[in-house]
């Protein structure tokens, strides 16, 4: 079969590769249907994840059909639909005891395009099949699924409910990208009374308003800390979600909160930020961390099928399976494709 | 009367100044019984807190005798023993409404010894009495009472409640002065399986011992991250709390929380730190700051008298009301005088 | 002045009563604008509440506007427009520290039209009116506000804050009153999945529908708890709120939750009911009870005003302040008159 | 090999049986190397589990030694010593998923000596044993950790943290025996001000003080509402847990608990009982119900040994394995016997 490889910093290539087979009694294997791309290949293909090997097929994130599973998956047939989600989990350390997936200590968290191959490719091998993916009911179509296999449920738990927001807040949400914009759909669950997005792309802040935010805001331009206590009575935001994932953001958002309030970091950092603790320590401000547990991803499903998520102008660009170089060149470059998620399917 | 001013940066004196009255009909005036100083009011005497005017009483922790209430007083009148506490409340604003009396945005929060006279002199003017002051038992001695008009609500709000401290939880306390003292007396009351504490001085680590810590790590001679490490499998702490106030000690703190974990700011900091989102972005980390609320006083008194918390080794030196010159000499130089708390009574 | 006065079982009468004047330092006195009546207010003519003096006006629920206010009264002034809650609080006792004003122990909780002279009358006495009343924006109408008075805080706290309503749950409310309406409105704000509303009265199912419920129940002509089990894979509804108050309804509802569900009562209860512990006891449910605090009273005006709240349909019949006699009759009598709220303006 | 089977109401023997064996992937055998008799057998030897059919191997509380593991188990291999627990696990549908093991979907919950042969016996058979046993520590004894597999965290998930104890509470726990003992002793983990146990025999109440409750009521001879205002200035009790499970405890514990109070269900119940929502609908009481999960094994697993459970004086009598017919004589008549937890061991 072929699969999209990393050969390290820069090298990625559509190419022929063993087909996956059955390692451990909880695997199984899956023909990918869907798949997407997330700005996290882009920041290992970048070189910024250095335990990612050359040879190490990408992705996880992915809609398939099961073809075989090995004789410790109990839930699982061959010809079930599901999701497999970015996030597998053994289901037996105290972590996973405890619903938080994302830190399994047992051999799953994030594996998939990681530690294992990913599913950036025509079949895969996913472990601990019965933890690590869904079942899709027949109304989900691929295309909205495949989006519950990271971004939502990331999102919704690493934002909306570390952030703890509540009817009646108002939310700021800082960087308009796929994150960001699930972030506003997800929050709006909770019935805030204002949304407010910063990003410096406008196509991306009229795409936050299409997905529900009140009021947009052009860094660089205008002055998210002036805007923000414009609308709360120079009190700061509830919640702000950081999903940007640079210092100069993290910062940004630890301005905007009131006394009182909660930020949430859903970006992906990779260097330190400065944290004013001399203004904060008085302020009884909490700030979160967090890779998504994915324990929200059937609800999330049940809520797809309710009608609750709307997802429609998430998928920018669709791809053939075999088009992953075409897809990588557009989805990394949003400044001029103005790509969101980009899905390529068989 | 006489009392505790400030007079400018390194300058105090106990001197003549006019006796309280009333100003609001929230007002109460007290005889001040017992009172005691703060790390935070040297931190005034050396001018780090801009916003206290010279000319201004010092001191936010008593134990006094009603003398006069004003006509808005509901709970009070002349003879009732109460203790004042370092946080007043208007609780009428919305942050009142929520017990977040810290934050009072009605003229309460931290005023006492900082914007209106505070309580290092003969007799004080209480405002908004009755939400600042707490009726005392009699049971209840002056010198364990004023110890709960500040270090202990905040160590438990602001470090055990925030750090959501849970039995056979590992617990880590970052400075062993009095907050973190009183930080190991109220974490016990959720019965964690381990306290750790860290300090430089190794007098102020027996007195962690005696008030119930496991394990103390000498900080500059030990390794707290490999004590940490060993005790928890090398996970890390469930719940870190801060109470020194330095950027070197709230990045150690950060250093050795577990995945999941909480760190829990009680110091006061007068710098910004570095937040290694780097690596903690991924670990689902609970950073919280506060200044206390004082919603646990009448809690913590209960507890006081049914023999809960035991304070016998918190006040270190005694003084007469007269005495402030030298008590503030003695509280001011911990490394050879031992102090803790020091109380000075009539 | 004049006012609707109890005079015993059965008795009411619109009548001249002297005008209210200020009794404690914290009372105010408003001129009432706006006012409701309570089905709380037929159970008193019915005699059902004992501690209901005759003499005593009725009526917790009005907008007004303050004329007087005691020295004790830091926030309000002449002229302020104000909503006058269901609950008074003292502000001081152990409850109201805690946001239960409605548990009030220092002369507060439901005292207006209860305890002390209510606000169906052309002025009223609001004692501790700091913490009683709430001014009001100038975008929100008398009529809605009003609903704010007891209604909407008694379904949000009561209902759907106690029942813990969340994303993409499935929710039922039994009972289609302005109570039971107001929980549709206010579940709402959490996304539920699915509202299955519970009702005799084809009437008050189509008001439900219009409030946002999703599946309406004819009670006696179809089986709730086939409806429900059809929804949830047979499992039971996540959330179940009892808006009636019989034994009967709250039997029902007790059948109708999953395991690990919250069964939330806002209904009045006059009698004991049975309580199948046989069943119930492996099951993880959580039953609770409440009198309102109205500690969400701020935060549901606020929604108001940001138009998160749809309260077009509630108040069906309107009247002006000294047709009190007929709008009494009108609300009595929902089956014929199809009453929800009827509102009395001057 | 032998076991304890049950033969219809009343008739047990410890008679041959064939040795159980691997049915499922999942499945372990164990050695019993100790194991104890639950009230809940003598509720199925009363015939009161009709589910239960003649020839079931009983008990659900054992410490083993694997000998045997199915190929899709994990985490266990031969040799290892470990805690059967009461509650077997899937892993994998909903509710597994949130950690409530007790209400799986999946083919588990409590099935041991249920729905599936038990661990009264020489050998026994675990399903889903990864998630159904844990392994224990060296320094653990059998009789100590077999108290782990049903009592300890009954007592601690249905009692203490449903019923949210807290530092300072006033608890009430009635029925002493060994449900209500292990309450005791899992409720001072957070450090309540002051435990009231009642019940009607004597010898248990002095048990309950020797496990640290504070007052002792002798049902029957005291009025328990009479002692529990006295000690809460007339407001009730802040938690009362049910731990005998007949309607009249229930309702005893409804009347004692203070408004905004939590009134726990351990209890087995098998008859209805009464609920006064005449008095508490008014009063903000949250009842909980509920069947074990487990989630919290591993936590009493480290404060065991951490020291934190005193745990001395739970086992009364001690048998061996074969001696199963006196040792459920002796636990069926505790009146005479003063038994409380029977341990047979190899």
């Amino acid at each position: 079969m072929r699969g999209l490889v990393y050969s390290g910093p820069g090298a990625r290539s559509w190419t022929q590769i063993p087909d996956p087979g059955i390692q451990e009694p909880r695997d199984a294997i899956i023909r990918v249907d869907a798949v997407t791309i997330c700005g996290t290949d882009l920041h290992i293909l970048g070189g910024d994840v250095p335990e990612v090997a050359p040879g190490r097929v990408l992705g996880h994130e992915a809609v398939g059909t099961v073809v075989e599973t090995g004789t410790g998956v109990a839930g699982l047939a061959a010809g079930d639909r599901v999701l497999a989600s970015c996030i597998s989990a053994c289901g037996i350390c105290r972590f996973c005891r405890e619903g938080s997936y994302g830190q399994c200590l047992g051999g799953g968290g994030w594996i998939l395009g990681h530690l294992v191959d990913g599913v950036q490719s025509e079949y895969a091998r996913i472990p601990f099949a019965d933890l690590s993916t869904y079942k899709l009911p027949d109304l989900v179509s691929d295309e909205s699924a495949v989006l519950l296999a990271d971004i939502l449920p990331t999102a919704y738990e690493v934002g909306v409910l570390n952030g703890r927001v509540r009817p009646g807040d108002t939310v700021v949400v800082v960087g308009a990208g796929p994150i960001g914009l699930a972030a506003v759909v997800t929050a709006r669950l909770y019935s805030p009374a204002h949304i407010v997005v910063v990003d410096k792309a406008e196509s991306r802040l009229l795409a936050a308003k299409m997905f529900g935010a009140d009021t947009a805001v052009v860094a660089g331009a205008e002055d998210p800390l002036a805007v923000v206590r414009g609308l709360t009575g120079g009190l700061g935001a509830d919640v702000v979600m950081e999903a940007v994932g640079t210092p100069q953001t993290f910062e940004l958002c630890a301005s905007l909160v009131r006394p009182g309030g909660r930020v949430a970091n859903i970006g992906v950092h990779g260097k330190a930020a400065t944290l004013h603790l001399e203004d904060l320590w008085i302020r009884n401000v909490t700030i979160t961390t967090g890779l998504v547990d994915t324990f929200s991803t059937p609800k999330l499903l049940d809520m797809l099928v309710a009608g609750q998520l709307d997802l429609g102008h998430m998928v920018t660009h669709r791809f053939g399976l075999d088009e992953f170089m075409p897809a990588y060149d557009v989805f990394g470059d949003p400044a001029h494709t103005g790509a969101l998620k980009v899905v390529l399917t068989r």
